[in-house]
């Protein structure tokens, strides 16, 4: 187990050697070279946009598969159907936590700190191999789809780097997938720019956000940036975008199993909130500071995990790794399953035809109000509406207008504890792991919880407690990750609402505020 | 007439007597600095939402009023009427160009090449005066009030550059107005900072586009680029919004006369069209490509024109140039009103009362369908719709959904021609001019000119052509100007419509590229 760290050289140097070679390429030569980069962030935004949709599907296959066997068991006997959940999910994520010990240990975590360090100037042993990436998309299909507290957009900007580097490479050598033709990059720079591509593609992929991507391309992993790439990143962005969507249209028929409704992060809030009015830029303000606190505590507490995982609990060997990480499968899986046992059922709302949504929702489908261990028909678990199903399919739910009084202030709360906790100890093991969704669960939680107090207090009909769920979820990513113009886009692009931008802005500006009074912001 | 041209100094050099001087500093000398620092971001987005306001508020209520004028006469007389409109008209202008060449000489034209000069260490004598401040507003009222093919867009960013400028030397000493406790701001590189900053406000507050304005002022205007000064940045563009949006709503009850429904760019096209499918990607990069040819050609012949004025024309004194600003205000004013005379009125379409809009329109209000010399009551004027209006409202009407087949090709075209060619010879005239909504104007027309094909050929209900007039606009922009990441974005936060934003990058794309094989890009 090699740990050399190499440097990168980014810097061309215009001695007389590198004039004179320019020189006797031909004009012909410089085309195909400039052909090249260009169709090879093609091959980036499609391979990456593939990627992406892959993960998706898979995900949404395996969790949702999972989920309609639970509730068929649990239609007779809650214990089978307990141990058939844990038992899914821990072979999920024995599957993700052994490919990435055994096959490919760069893939563990998200991968953005390496890749910003690579696109810096340091060269971290492995984290552009083949097998790296091979480890990366299966592993976080894994570990996604077993239910930890982690999200795959962070892994899915690795994929990006990895492809658009395998692809710079001309393939891989080791596995006999070369090409030459490919062969063209001569220089460090010119594999960074094209990694630079790859990373705004996962973003892109990820969230479904092509903007979004190029700014976080622009304002977080590169230092080094010529107008001349931001035009390529933003050509690979587009790519991204059109691969997806076809692929989100070819999967509209049914043919992609349970992916469809769900799946691939587009929180539309669209429908929401009209209109805010000047007394609610209090709470608001409030929700942010929230933020800047949990989100510097987050980072005080993973720090410290991560300090004694990798000096201590790490270096005695892989087993220690697949035992952690099965152990905290098992835990999440509990609790995730039993506490909502515990809480009792709320009788559904009145329903209101207008809003379309079902009380509770019919079985095997995605959505509000869903009927856990409940007695009569006519009610609702609201602790499992946001516990017992996807990552994805709680916080569209967290986010959902319409949907007032559907959560009680005491679930949020029990939520917003043991999800915060599930994720800082989840954080850090040898599974591929991205932060964004687990903190949009995190702030999205605190944030309905303010939007319930607000909806009370002021009395009035406009205000949805889903808005201020998705501005507790900026606030959270913002004071934990503390990127600012990127993430302000790709919460508006991810939740397709424009007019909440101005109070994301103001949210994201506080809750950084708050959150660099402590510490670092990381990613 | 000095014409001297000075470096600025934007390297901090860390010697000795540096480091000295910052050990000298205490801590609260260090937190006040940056205290200031905030607090001049903070009063430059106030100002230059403000000035925004202001200069919106005046044209649109001279701009309405000289529209209510008119109309009011022409039931009497047309000949009558076109007197009056005229004189108003070259009133206006005369105003503006007066202003600007007595008074204000560095406020002619856009500004934003002076200030990109500045940002990057050129110190263009007199740009960021407050002579040159006042001058722009007032210059930008009279000029767009008085129906020139030109916008108060780029203006407004060479505004909110000189309210940075001015405050970070905390006032301006020859008026008096300086404030001691203000100017703690030793280095250009703080100045420049400040600078920055008010560019991004400008464009925030002329398209409501806060992130739009981040990314202009990253993108375009400077090369000096710290995470730190982004951060501070956007939170400029987010004081600009909420400065904006507060104007906006003080003036919804009626208080600012004319302006409300109509003024502050906001071409509104979230109701229109939802879908769009693969053959319709021809037309649109048929558009790009129309885009890219028409912007490069717009770049020549500016170039040709200013060059022949700066050396030539404009070398004779001030007497020439209000001579030449008062010319081309007769013949837009001539044009504008002549042509639609000369076209004849069509029959209003069946009402539709879901889509809401009024044929004819009513009598002084904003909107489609105008009536402009038409014998029967239910008739409407397609060119005078478009011509003899503000370019807002023009604009408006061009994007608008639920209207097709309002335009005639032939009428489309018309306008077309004779407004490109209006454009490229205001352009350079002595008086505040920006180019962001002529081209918003020159693009919208060949895009809807294709769009009623599609609609013909394709046959397909969903196909609305407001949007192909908006890819028109986004394409005819990335044309003359190159941007690409802003652009984009200003792009959609000016529609208030997010699910075009891959078309507008396609689009972006093609016609960058084609533009980029004739000439540079020039804003
Ligand atoms: N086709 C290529 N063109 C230009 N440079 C290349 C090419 N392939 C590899 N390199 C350079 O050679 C260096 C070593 O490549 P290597 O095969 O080690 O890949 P790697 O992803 O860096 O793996 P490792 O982690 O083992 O160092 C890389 O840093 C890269 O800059
Ligand atoms: N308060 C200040 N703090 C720091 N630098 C200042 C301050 N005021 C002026 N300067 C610097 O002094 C230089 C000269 O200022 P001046 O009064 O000429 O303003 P100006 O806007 O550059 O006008 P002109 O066009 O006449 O040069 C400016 O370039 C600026 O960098
Ligand atoms: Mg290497
Ligand atoms: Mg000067």
């Amino acid at each position: 187990n090699r740990n050399t760290v190499e440097s990168l050289d980014y810097e061309v140097i215009e001695n007389y050697a590198y004039r004179e070679e320019q020189a006797q390429r031909g004009k012909l030569y410089v085309g195909y070279y400039v052909a090249v980069k260009w169709f090879l962030a093609l091959l980036t935004g499609i391979g990456t946009g593939l990627a992406a949709v892959f993960i998706n599907i898979s995900v949404e296959n395996f969790a949702g598969w999972k989920f309609a066997l639970t509730f068929s068991i649990i239609q007779r006997s809650y214990f089978a159907g307990f141990v058939i959940y844990v038992l899914i999910n821990l072979i999920l994520v024995f599957s993700s936590v052994y490919i990435v010990t055994h096959f490919a240990p760069a893939a563990a975590g998200s991968g953005i700190p390496e890749i910003k360090g690579y696109l810096n100037g340091l060269d971290i042993h492995g984290i552009l191999l083949f097998r790296t990436l091979i480890g990366k998309i299966f592993g976080s299909i894994g570990s996604v789809g077993g239910g930890l507290a982690l999200g795959k957009e962070g892994p899915l900007v690795h994929t990006g780097a990895c492809i658009a580097s395998l692809l710079g490479q001309g393939g891989s050598s080791k596995y006999h997938l070369s090409l030459r033709w490919l062969q063209v990059f001569k220089s460090d720079r010119d594999r960074r720019d094209l990694v630079t591509c790859g990373c705004a593609a996962g973003v892109a992929a990820a969230f479904r956000a092509p903007v979004g991507g190029v700014l976080f391309a622009l304002e977080e992993v590169t230092s080094w940036w010529r107008s001349q790439l931001m035009w390529r990143v933003f050509f690979t962005s587009a790519i991204v975008a059109v691969v997806v969507r076809t692929a989100m249209g070819w999967c509209k028929s049914g043919k992609c199993g349970h992916f469809g409704s769900g799946g691939f992060i587009i929180w539309d809030t669209s429908d929401g909130q009209e209109d805010y009015s000047f007394e609610e830029l209090l709470p608001m303000a409030v929700i942010g500071v929230i933020g800047g606190l949990l989100g510097a505590l987050f980072n005080q507490l993973t720090f410290h995990i991560t300090y004694w995982r990798r000096n201590y609990l790490h270096k005695k060997g892989n087993r220690v790794k697949i035992i952690e990480a099965c152990l905290i499968s098992v835990i999440t899986s509990a609790i995730s399953f039993g506490l909502p046992l515990l809480r009792k059922c709320n009788p559904c709302p009145e329903s209101d035809h207008d809003s379309g949504i079902e009380c509770p929702r019919p079985p095997g489908m995605y959505g509000n109000y869903v009927n856990f261990y409940c007695g009569k028909d006519k009610e609702y678990n609201d602790l499992a509406t946001i516990f017992f199903n996807t990552q994805d399919d709680a916080i569209r739910n967290l986010f959902s207008a319409k949907t007032i009084h559907e959560f009680s202030a005491q679930s949020l709360l029990t939520f917003l504890v043991m999800f915060y906790t599930l994720a800082v100890v989840t954080f850090g093991t040898a599974v591929p792991a991205g932060q964004f969704v687990p903190g949009i669960m995190i702030g999205s939680t605190y944030g309905r919880l303010v939007g319930m107090f607000v909806v009370n207090f002021y009395k009035k009909l406009n205000v949805e407690e889903g808005t201020y769920a998705l501005l507790g979820a900026a606030s959270f990513l913002g004071g934990s990750m503390r990127m600012t113009v990127s993430l302000c886009v790709i919460m508006v692009e991810i939740t397709n609402n424009l007019k909440l931008l101005p109070l994301i802005m103001l949210v994201l500006l506080i809750s950084k505020a708050v959150g660099d009074a402590f510490n670092e912001g990381f990613l």
